[in-house]
């Protein structure tokens, strides 16, 4: 792209229609939803979001190494090569920033972070080896003393600060999830070198990402570089500092002084409930003259839930109207059964056609949109 | 009880101050919530939710079997003497209706069901054997075809209503969960024999009930006597006809006519965050004269996840104070972590401590509660 000739980033190739959100560099963008919309339930790789928070890492398939380490009876170094030739998975999954949306949010109440229109999403196929594949072959069966948590963490030096004594290193990015998450099947945690069948794109983690479906993008490293098994939480900057939602009395100052970071109960890890409007589009003018018009849009839950309504109310909350929800995925770890135990990594499509007179009628000044999930 | 001498239930003892919802007989009844709430974390079992469909059934238990039968290799029948041999697990874990606080949701919105208080709820110790084991020994160990769900049903004749073709037989109480749900360890389902150490109060399901923890109530079974294996949910009038949320604009005329009750994603099985003050109790006057005043109140959720806020609102919505959180509980399910795989089957206690100016200031007029979960 023309305009990353004088960043880092001269040799990614990106699709021309991205929204760029942090101008340059670091690479922020979102598709516009409409289009992205209209590719239906799997995403195409380059309108995908891209969450970057320095330069693109220039990783080399054939001498990326990911080291497993920590506290594991035996630690290994592992390869590109040999990683595809371990047992692998392959299954559709939702990545999300936790700041979907957040341009909405902003205009109710200012928060930290830049504001992500709807699109800070993408659906697609993601192909990887199971993380508890490579934790068995390291001798970790099961969570214990020493063997809390797994830290993960990219490359050193892709950011610009430095904190030297963090888990990753100086300059990584990096974060932990539970061992029990970590070792459990159903929750479908992989290390994925491919995205829709392709080796995965610079901006996506080449060559090899984390992918925890049912939860925030922010906690997927790209560029993997170091699974670290650990006592303790992840003491990586961005581990604490980042993808926290405090209570609302408590403001980022308040947070710092008092420790706020640093509790456990604040994190986000699996994604809450959450959806758009896609059609009608921002500028649509829909002709008086049609009989009917079909609102459509997306939803989404995180921890494998199920959404189970989407709704439209067109007088203001007083009444909703139930969407059509349709989905292509088949809902995974339920075999045989649409129960409580079954995942559902993906997001579902609505629609709603209503008579043009509901939206000419006077008590509709605005249209909003909600959705429910199984919990 | 008095009040009981002429009903079927004449020979159940039971505490004076239970408050009585739908008249006698069948007997549902609630403790009031300050009373509950002193007694702190762990309820006593007399003043625990009772909610009974019918008469309660005079069990013997030397005479009381239950039959493991339907899909499975091997049936089998098993007496409650050597049930309590088998391997079993003691933990606290809340029982709730469904319709807890549903008085106050019918000022809003009139609802099937009568109105529960805040007290459809208690906190309790309950010991039994795991239902997995039971499946186990019949020989399934993996959900399959065939063996989908598992059916749970109570004595037949047991509820005045005759339906002569469901699980269950003929005037039977019955639900049913999925078999993955049913074989997760994690999910802790367990066949109870004993609540606070003691066997089971005839109210409370004696001599043997389900328990589900992170469910609605209505899902556990009392009196067990029936677990079968099928390849479709229970086809029990209640389990289809009870427990169901349907989307707001769906009444129940609609419901029938279009076959709501029997869509699967409108059933209600994990519990949804609540909570409601304890403190100020109805009626009671705080002087002014009093410096400060501690609210207090319970919370809880579904599905093992954790109670991370409870804030109370003194101006109406527009801000909101966070309540400092105890729990005794031991988290469940996540060996030395705190992480997203630890399951939280109890409630929690709230507190915050306000200056009583803010209790006269003219915004305050009315105080608010509301609850987050890790969801």
């Amino acid at each position: 792209d023309e305009r990353d000739l004088k960043t880092p980033d001269n040799w990614v190739k990106r699709h021309p229609n991205l929204i760029r959100l942090t101008g340059k560099h670091p690479f922020n963008v979102e598709a516009s939803l409409p289009e992205l919309y209209d590719y239906g339930f799997i995403s195409p790789v380059n309108l995908h979001i891209v969450r970057n928070h320095g330069a693109v890492p220039k990783c080399d398939w054939d001498t990326h190494k990911i080291n497993i380490c920590g506290n594991v009876p035996k630690p290994f170094e592992i390869g590109m090569d040999e990683l595809v030739k371990m047992p692998s998975d392959t299954f559709p999954c939702l990545v999300v920033c936790a700041g979907n949306r957040r341009k909405e949010q902003n205009l109710v109440k200012s928060s930290i972070g830049f504001s992500w229109g709807p699109c800070a999403i993408g659906n697609t196929y993601w192909t990887g080896v199971p993380l508890r594949v490579l934790l068995n072959r390291a001798g970790i069966h099961k969570p214990g003393p020493g063997a809390r948590y797994v830290c993960l963490a990219g490359p050193q030096n892709e950011l610009p600060k430095d904190y030297p004594d963090q888990d990753g290193g100086p300059g990584s990015y990096g974060t932990s999830i539970d061992m029990e998450t970590a070792l459990d099947p159903t929750c479908d945690v992989i290390v994925a070198y491919e995205q829709n069948g392709a080796k995965l794109h610079p901006d996506h983690g080449f060559p090899v990402r984390v992918i925890i479906p049912g939860y925030i993008g922010g906690r997927m490293i790209k560029f993997l570089k170091e699974i670290k098994v650990t006592d303790r939480e992840s003491n990586n900057f961005y581990h604490f500092n980042d993808n926290r939602v405090l209570p609302p009395p408590v403001d980022a100052e308040r947070a710092t002084e008092e420790g706020w970071w640093f509790k456990p109960e604040f994190i986000i890890n699996q994604l809450n409930i959450n959806g758009a409007i896609a059609y009608p589009a921002p500028e649509e003018v829909i002709p008086k003259s049609q009989k009917t018009y079909a609102f459509k849009g997306y939803a989404y839950s995180g921890g494998g839930r199920k959404v189970i309504r989407a709704e439209l109310s067109f007088d203001q909350g007083l009444s909703w109207e139930l969407s059509d929800i349709h989905t292509r995925e088949e809902p995974r770890w339920a075999d045989f059964s649409s129960g409580d135990k079954a995942r559902h990594w993906c997001w579902c499509m609505w629609t709603l056609e209503v008579p043009i007179e509901k939206l000419l009628d006077k008590k509709c000044v605005e249209v909003c949109f909600r959705a429910v999930d199984q919990s």
